[in-house]
């Protein structure tokens, strides 16, 4: 998984997924298939742990306005960390690999929607909590929490300033009071 | 350059290079020197035609909320053009690249300050003419909207949905008000 994000699908070689694993190539191709099999499967693992941790970040037992600032927050700070500092999988691969693969696309196209359903439960928590304006309408808010996400993280794999991206959360958590 | 946006740089071969210049092997390499060369030269060609494009689109003699409305409508409504569909090169080569390479870790941080200055400039102006609130910070808004574009050429090259996109900026327009 760490090769495949941090690297790309088509830079990846088989000798930097060989040391990663620890395996031979012969046990890689029995057990994966392929690259593309080996990659739909480190795929399906980010996916799933992002989503749980997002679930979990989102599900605190705070406000949900504090909740959603948090996980934002985190990210950003995390952003700076080299073990971190590849964006998102989801974006990375939506940019590399989505416009011509329409098993990507798709998967990609999930995961997006998975994580505006997480944001949209937590928005409606927030306006019954009252920590969020409810003038708002939750779907158009989670979308665009969704598309803030992305660009995020496409500054942050660019290593953009930190400042850049606090302005940018600034801004964007404003829209939810 | 056509080919390395729609492609990106690993994936796009000698052979897409040479039916899309209509060059020989031998004349492409005399006047480029190798691929990566080339990349630069097109990604150079790229975001000068962009950054253009974006001044003019902001500066076209209109109250400054509509300039800057309009050119994310139209960027909106180009995503669904198939010879739009690649996303934003810059975007593109931020995550494909950048975290690897210095130098177009360098190009492409250039490129999102370039695209900052030019949002900073069209709010002050916005601010000047009263069609964007006074009370808002223009750095923290030029920063918030180049990663709002960014994020938006990631779901488009994903092929989002066209709501999707246009209920993201309806909230992110809000924060010009």
């Amino acid at each position: 998984m760490r090769v495949f994000w941090s690297k790309g699908y088509e830079a990846a070689s088989l000798n930097d997924i060989l040391s990663a694993t620890g395996l031979s190539k012969s046990s890689l191709y029995a057990t994966f298939g392929d690259k593309r099999e080996l990659f739909l499967a480190a795929f399906e693992a980010y996916r799933r742990e992002r989503l749980q941790r997002l679930e979990a970040a989102l599900n605190d037992g705070q406000p949900a306005r504090l909740s959603i600032e948090k996980f934002f927050r985190q990210g950003v700070a995390h952003a700076e960390a080299p073990e971190h500092a590849y964006g998102c999988m989801t974006a990375n691969e939506a940019v590399e690999l989505a416009p011509h693969d329409l098993d990507i696309q798709q998967l990609v196209t999930e995961d997006f929607q998975a994580v505006e359903q997480a944001f949209a439960r937590a928005i409606l928590r927030g306006q019954a909590d009252g920590s969020i304006a409810r003038d708002k309408a939750p779907r158009q808010l989670a979308r665009f929490l969704v598309v803030n996400l992305q660009g995020l993280q496409v500054m942050a794999r660019a290593k953009s300033q930190r400042a850049l991206l606090e302005d940018t959360l600034a801004v964007m958590l404003a829209a939810l009071d």
